[in-house]
């Protein structure tokens, strides 16, 4: 075993775009002296990028406690076993959780996040690409808080990404018409190959416009993952009794200032709309019944992800900020190399 | 019988802030000629302004029609009836509809919006102050969105306007802590003595830092009248699970452009709250129920109501203007005076 253990820790609060001087590399002892009755040693393979990371490292009251100056910064991650006290979890088992970006973390099954094992025959990549919160955020908030039927019509923003490719995907097999929202040509075709009608390009096409040209009977679910003008235009076009479904605000995460809000929140009322906002984690209770119909189809390959594989410790954080310039076709992975070169 | 029709008409489409130069006087004949089967002459001797009429007067697509240039304003009225083909409406018999800024008009029981009786007791000032949209937007937005409960904690924006001083009670007479958000200290005395625990003066105290005081476990239910700076700050200190009923978006209607919507929807994921518009149209069959609770609480004088009372048809549009500076307490009403001078 190696005897160091990397980290990159948050080197400051980061203001405005992420900047890679916003995180430290360093080295430490690994965490392996005594381990507790019970607890495990992780070795970190594969981590998971998520644009609500940035929302980690934000000194602001958040659904998770913020990401301390000089911690590691927490991340989404598969690790493999690699001591342990505890017969649950065996050496060479593969556990998804939040073990941050470093080499090596401890972890034990009565912590709040308790590490979950990779079902059998699932890969790392498609852990944290499709099985994770990825596919659990697009199904509960598509059916819950959106109350998806077939014949609806969804517009997907962000459609491109990990959560919106899989939402398209997930409405469209629930019998929707799909439009999704995304930046560049390239993505569009992607995404109008995963059962969307239609994708606007909305680097080079009017939104707005589109938007209204494409949904004349309106929008029963707005699937929102930015925020700011997207949010605005599919507010616009809000079906009678619509649901704006807030899965997240990219556009405003890496602000100084958030952008200002929808101008347009008294369509909301002629429309009878409802906007929602929700978090996955209150859904971790029923991923039974989520994975009872995303299974099956994921068997099948109805269910597609994609995955932007990077390589190398060393590329930890300019990988995030791929996240925020939309360069991420699917879901942003990296994988860990034991072997490459120190930073 | 005056052998003249007076009348408002909309002179031109506002721009901005309303003026009274937006409007035009003249004189027409009476509608009374031929009546058809069923129809009802009327002539109106209240008025009733509420802010959506502001909308109303804008070129966009809405609830109803855009009052066109030229065409008499669209406003609540009650109206004693002059003619009569129709035993269902007898003449001498008072009426509330939306008959408009005129002497006398036209109804028939078959209008989309027909006429409604007054119950037996129920004075015209009643009847538009109380009786009308503004109880039953107040009841319907706290009961049926916002699904009020004992023990809440409510806010209420334009908390000391027609509506809001609804919401304020109501809330309050269901069992809730009730905090108002009114300008200036005459209203916000007025308000806590509805029974509101709390009204902060949003023009001499920081509104946000008040609320986050006055609401440390969030707000259960923000019933927002006025949109802005008051929304965002609302959304600020949401509750887990917190509802914002959307009722009206004041601070928008008379804007050129509507001011920016709240930055903070973020707020709405991390707290899984959900925002909810509503128009009280699509109560209307339900009416009943709002007034088997309503009615004890009026009869009691526990639900009590104020209205501010203009005289004159000259001051009809200067009256609607009194809305958007802030001027009235409690609902804003005119009587119409047949023997006043011509303006």
């Amino acid at each position: 075993m190696n005897p160091k253990n990397r980290q990159w820790t948050l080197a400051r609060r980061p203001q405005g775009m992420l900047q890679e001087e916003d995180f430290a590399y360093r080295e430490t002892t690994i965490p392996e002296a005594a381990l507790d009755e019970g607890q495990v040693l992780l070795q970190n393979l594969w981590l998971g990028f998520d644009a609500t990371q940035r929302e980690w490292l934000k000194d602001q009251e958040g659904y998770l406690p913020p990401v301390g100056v000089g911690e590691v910064v927490r991340a989404s991650s598969v690790a493999r076993v690699l001591r342990s006290t505890n017969p649950a979890l065996p050496e060479g088992a593969l556990v998804q959780g939040l073990y941050g970006w470093q080499d090596y973390a401890l972890a034990h099954p009565g912590d709040a996040l308790p590490p979950a094992l990779l079902p059998p025959g699932v890969t790392p990549e498609m852990a944290l690409a499709a099985l994770g919160g990825t596919a659990l955020t697009a199904y509960f908030g598509l059916v819950d808080v959106g109350g998806i039927a077939a014949g609806q019509t969804v517009v997907v923003s962000a459609a491109g990404g990990a959560t919106g490719s899989m939402a398209v995907q997930i409405a469209k097999l629930r019998g929707a018409r799909v439009i999704g929202i995304a930046g560049g040509a390239a993505k569009c075709a992607w995404v109008r190959g995963l059962g969307a009608e239609d994708c606007i390009d909305y680097r080079n096409e009017a939104l707005a416009e589109r938007l209204r040209t494409l949904c004349p009977d309106g929008i029963d679910i707005a699937f929102d993952n930015v925020g700011g003008a997207h949010l605005e235009a599919m507010i616009a076009c809000i079906a009678p009794r619509g649901r704006v479904v807030l899965c997240g605000q990219i556009a405003g995460y890496d602000a100084q200032q958030p952008p200002p809000g929808p101008r347009n929140l008294m369509n909301l009322i002629y429309r009878r709309a409802r906007m929602e906002g929700f978090l996955m984690l209150d859904y971790l209770h029923r991923t039974g019944e989520a994975f009872a119909e995303l299974g099956p189809w994921m068997a099948s390959g109805e269910l597609r992800w994609e995955a932007d594989v990077q390589e190398g410790f060393h590329r930890i954080p300019q990988t995030l900020l791929r996240l925020f310039r939309g360069e991420n076709m699917g879901k942003q992975l990296l994988r860990i190399d034991r072997q490459e070169a120190q930073p």
